[in-house]
């Protein structure tokens, strides 16, 4: 992606701000670790709450960070005034989630007045090394901010 | 689908014991509420740890419990010492999920020996009335369960 | 889906006037067997330039196929003068396509001012019985026809 | 990816030989660009079989080469007696494919003994500028080779 001018200077803020009103992301520890112009970094922390049944990081919390990420790289090139939604998403897991700490990457792949396309990878850090364990592709759509 | 004769015939006990097992389950409050072979409902009562940001039922917590709903309803036919894994899911959203309660409804649209292949739909209930608000395809893969 | 009254009433006309400019739907010889308020079929019969490396139908046919019987399920809910554009679709294989004619059908799972989703499945008929083997969950956008 | 050493020393001819045997991507002018291990390049020239309702590029058809380039990745790296198959794949458009030449960039994200999943991209080459249109992420099976 060439052009990644935010609309909304304070689109940091915007994002954090949303980001701070999710409850499930609270619920669940995730942290907001980097937001850029098109660009968002999400992070967790290896926590018996975030397991599947063998004690890995779980696919669902994968995907639900995954999604995140994808969305507030969608959002931070929205203007003043959006709402962003998930309309659709698509991952694959490619690696077993075993780790210290799980990182999900998003960015804008393709940025719309309606549609935002974006992708999303999953890395999982594990004594200093990082494997990517799951990718995205996801869909969202810009909405006018409830007043 | 078919032919949907368990395999394991201690399947209710198998799925049972592995969403026990799932720490993300639990931390969230999602009950399993019902199993049979080849079909498996899950449930969640409206509550701050699972919303978005405008407070309606966060999209991946949908993708949670759609994606917990398909695999098990793929592990209830599989034999047993089986373990599932998720290698791939898709969800579509097709409307704000605001109620009371989020109910996930897996079946499998094919099994295999190796992948099986199932669908997932989310409705939200709200006084009473379900609406569909997501739908989900995915793939899991069955690999032996460690000793 | 509950509403399924046409905006267009001529949607028929409307779709069978669109279907005949795709290119690639003649050169397929794929025929528009039905068409419904929400709900289309195609078909095509068994045919050497419709394989893949086995000699079965060809997955990517099998996805064309879906994508455009979903895409004209959306479109007959389309008000006059709108144009319908895929924006993503994701397909999963169940069976292999050995027969002598495969059929998809789509429907609309949700219509909507901008984005319409839609299912669509496919199926082989061989011997007079019909086995399904892919399934689509699409995403369609509504954009004003060029004049 | 880092390892990228096909086991099948003869890689590059079983790939040929298994596109040539493709009915589908015969009758619609496709061409093998490239094969290397674990990366495929496929190409078409614009031609009217090759067309949506507007003129552009079929989606249906980018689907296709998208999910042909990614199979053909994997393929390269399978053993020797290895047959290949899409399990399912996921695309989303992001531009209009307009222009005089479509190619489909396939590469290995993570190669497995049952299963491999690949990301392609599709370019839409406009005046000697190239405009990514299309992205795909797949899962192909690999399968013995019916003697």
């Amino acid at each position: 992606m060439s052009e990644v001018r935010p609309q909304n200077p304070d689109y940091a803020a915007a994002v954090a701000a949303s980001f701070a009103r999710q409850g499930l992301m609270q619920a669940l520890g995730i942290e907001l670790v980097d937001i850029a112009p098109g660009a968002c970094v999400l992070s967790a922390a290896a926590d018996p709450r975030l397991t599947q049944q063998q004690g890995f990081f779980h696919g669902a919390l994968i995907g639900a960070m995954l999604d995140c990420a994808g969305g507030y790289a969608a959002y931070s090139l929205m203007p003043p005034g959006s709402e962003v939604l998930t309309t659709e998403y698509k991952v694959n897991f490619i690696a077993a989630a075993e780790g210290e700490r799980l990182i999900a990457r998003g960015r804008v792949l393709k940025p719309g007045r309606t549609l935002t396309v974006t992708m999303a990878e999953a890395f999982c850090a594990r004594a200093g090394v990082e494997t990517l364990c799951a990718v995205m592709l996801s869909s969202l759509i810009r909405v006018a901010a409830p007043r």
